[in-house]
């Protein structure tokens, strides 16, 4: 906290400017040296692993099982499978000098890991005893980028990766909704981010997959973001590595496979969604400072609210509580709100020397800034409630802004205007063809984001096809 | 379960074969396409998580926060510590193109992250305020190895690099010094393995340390292995990299760092200190597995015993112990004790119809093979003391084996005696030169493992100088 005060920039003003700086300031992530690389810090990472706690916990929970796999793939490997080279190899990182010699195949850092696991697999799946395979690896990787934004696009990222394999078309596709459910929970009951789920159109699917499933949010200023996807890939990359088994009537046969990854970009979107202009709100399930302590004192009575602060410090901790009491004496109170406010910390607790004669303490709520005068032997308890409440609060807050957000156009004209000045997402039939989807995407840079899985029928609104509910937004 | 059945080679007779045929059996680990790279097995991963757990627990404890920083490293700066780039350019693997473009400065891949995390400590550091700086990292790193073996040594590995920052000399020989006990208590404690602590000779420190402290364990066929090691850096980096900050009297110094690492090395240390010619022996703390239950069952039989399985199975689980329950049709008993002796299971309980008859189970110990009568309604509290009792003799087992095989040397023709043909550690004074450390290298193979904390005084059994205590052996 010795860093200059600085002002953060509005995010109703420039939202792009607002992020930037928010990232910065907040101390979440910056800048590497080599283009579109970023050290993500302490307080933007232990934001990562409470999200990594959960959603593993969810992957063990339905069965699965980490690994590790390398992050060098061979050319050749990539090559293997069409379209999965088509989408990823122009974005790759090329390693070609190992040590001192030259090498002879260039080899890929991994931008997913697909080519490399598909290989390991090849080996290990022999019978239909051996299935399904159910393998999640947590790591890095990396994709060539040309713009890149902290968290929202950056050129190495973390992420999981699940990649599963399974003996019929029926069991890939169960287990690819499954997690694309499992991430949806997370987002709503961790992220407090009301992901839209669905698929993806032919055209926006993942390279090699026969079915992208998506989760969507729509963030602060009106854009979506995709936040996590998850593929049922059929029998595409089974064909490509040459992956077989023996099924139950001896028949050699290929399986049926799914790959779903979750990233650090989820990051990007929980600043955008919960984010305003005094900076980052953060839910309180991933708060990694739930509640600060500041104390309020002067002069003579600084002794005494330091020696209370602290021992509420500890009897909250003791309550599993994440607590900070900032009992720094270089700067005032408000000071340190804005910089706590900043940092999206859920509850302020104010305690000065009439508060502690009143036997009271004044706690004031991030989410809403509403200020409750709360008796100090319950403290603790009031803590722990409000936890709840604001996270409940945080997800209907975002909620409340998806749904007004969301409009249906009856038109082309006004599909247009609504994606011109209100943004948000936007309910409209589609016929199916990629022709209407790119008019619409060169016209209005409006992207079909998903299909819901409920559809109703109506008329497309270029073509007057017949067509069915597709949600369109200007996307990150 | 479906591959053939291979017969484990004896350690006695080949450590060296035993121990690969032991990482592909037990699937722990597997080749990857590009030499010395691996992918580590849902097996073998499930241990990695446990230390993880436990050792980033101890790093929270101590006070260190998690960050994350790029995989990419621009050569200027792996070039600017002397030493450090030395020791690391010419195993690393370069990046040399982006995309489809040729890159105007070639990248390495991490083969460690000091050089890119002082670029970020520059930037953040201005203060004493901001000090001390307690980040580790858990990440991958490579590093292009010719000679390579699953875990022990791999062209890419996982691990975890701390990276810290202090006002004083002292408090970073402190920190150092705090993180190698860290890592000696989770070897004893969770491991297993009775390591010796101590400082390495000047020629074997870290490339760029001003003090290297190292973990050496003695592996099963006598050999020592450096397990992990912490570093003083001193003022190294902060002077090559130009970190700098304002003390307290307003003058701007450099601080002083520290760096240390565990990696999935230690892995390959749990197979080969504790594996015997059945395969593997795992801790309990450490064990995926900790309790199999094989039925014992005979045509009528089977119902009842199935039942029973299941209903211990499921009482275990309760009891929050880490259970399997073998209940696969198709292998005979005898096939099964085999293969969970193979995968290093602590306990396995055999059930049969006479031991539900009689209201007891029969518990076989992996690390004594002793079996032993229980009755049934105590079989949960009883695992859960035996647990304890395995992980306290594994680490008493090993002990008794590095005491008998830890030997000091009178004269120079008994250390290479003892070193042709016991192996293990020796004991003996050495003259701090590098020109003794040379000659005993190349005429025993023996390095120095490392220099005691506490050294006696004697005379060097080459030079006849006076010298100070110095561990030796022969090293992975
Ligand atoms: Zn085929
Ligand atoms: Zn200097």
């Amino acid at each position: 906290m010795t860093e200059a005060v600085e002002r953060l920039t509005k995010k109703s003003e420039d939202s792009s400017k607002w992020y930037l700086q928010l990232v910065r300031m907040a101390k979440l992530a910056d800048y590497g040296p080599v283009r579109g690389t970023f050290a993500i810090r302490p307080y933007g990472f232990a934001i990562w692993e409470r999200i990594q706690q959960d959603l593993d916990a969810r992957f063990k929970a339905t069965g699965h099982q980490n690994a590790y796999f390398p992050l060098l793939i061979p050319e050749s490997y990539l090559m293997k499978e069409a379209e999965h080279v088509e989408g990823f190899a122009p974005e790759c990182a090329w390693v070609t000098v190992g040590g001192d010699d030259e090498l002879e195949e260039r080899l890929a850092i991994r931008p997913t890991s697909e080519s490399i696991i598909c290989d390991f697999y090849r080996k290990w799946i022999h019978s239909y005893r051996d299935l399904p395979v159910l393998i999640n690896q947590w790591c890095n990787v990396l994709r060539w980028e040309m713009v890149t934004r902290p968290f929202l696009r950056t050129a190495e990222f973390l992420w999981q990766e699940g990649h599963t394999v399974h003996a019929t078309a029926e069991e890939a596709r169960e287990e690819a909704l499954r997690m694309l459910n499992v991430y949806r929970d997370c987002f709503y009951e961790v992220l407090a981010i009301p992901v839209l789920t669905g698929m993806k159109s032919p055209s926006e699917r993942f390279a090699g997959a026969v079915e992208t499933f998506t989760c969507e949010g729509l963030m602060g200023d009106g854009r979506a973001l995709q936040a996590a996807t998850s593929h049922d890939l059929g029998q595409n990359f089974a064909r490509a590595f040459d992956i077989t088994f023996l099924d139950e009537n001896q028949e050699r046969v290929h399986p049926y496979q799914t790959s779903w990854g979750f990233s650090t970009r989820t990051i990007g979107a929980l600043i955008l969604v919960h984010g305003d202009d005094r900076g980052l709100r953060l839910p309180p399930k991933l708060a990694p400072t739930q509640v600060v302590i500041v104390p309020i004192w002067r002069g003579k009575s600084k002794g005494e609210v330091r020696r209370e602060a602290e021992a509420l410090h500890r009897e909250l901790v003791e309550a599993g509580l994440r607590v900070e009491a900032d009992l720094d004496e270089e700067h005032s109170p408000g000071w340190k709100f804005n910089e706590h406010e900043l940092r999206g910390v859920p509850v302020r607790v104010e305690l000065g020397p009439k508060d502690i004669e009143k036997g009271q303490a004044v706690f004031v709520r991030r989410d809403t800034g509403e200020k409750e005068f709360v008796e100090r032997r319950v403290a603790a308890r009031r803590l722990i409630e409000l936890m709840d409440e604001i996270q409940s609060n945080m997800l209907r807050q975002a909620e409340a802004f998806r749904d007004e957000n969301t409009r249906r156009a009856e038109t082309y004209e006004e599909f247009r205007e609504i994606i011109e000045e209100k943004r948000g997402f936007v309910v409209a039939p589609w016929d199916g063809t990629e022709e209407t989807e790119q008019k619409i995407k060169e016209e209005t840079k409006a992207t079909i984001r998903l299909l819901p899985f409920e559809r109703e029928e109506g008329k497309d609104l270029i073509s007057g096809r017949p067509g069915k509910t597709a949600i369109f937004a200007r996307a990150y």
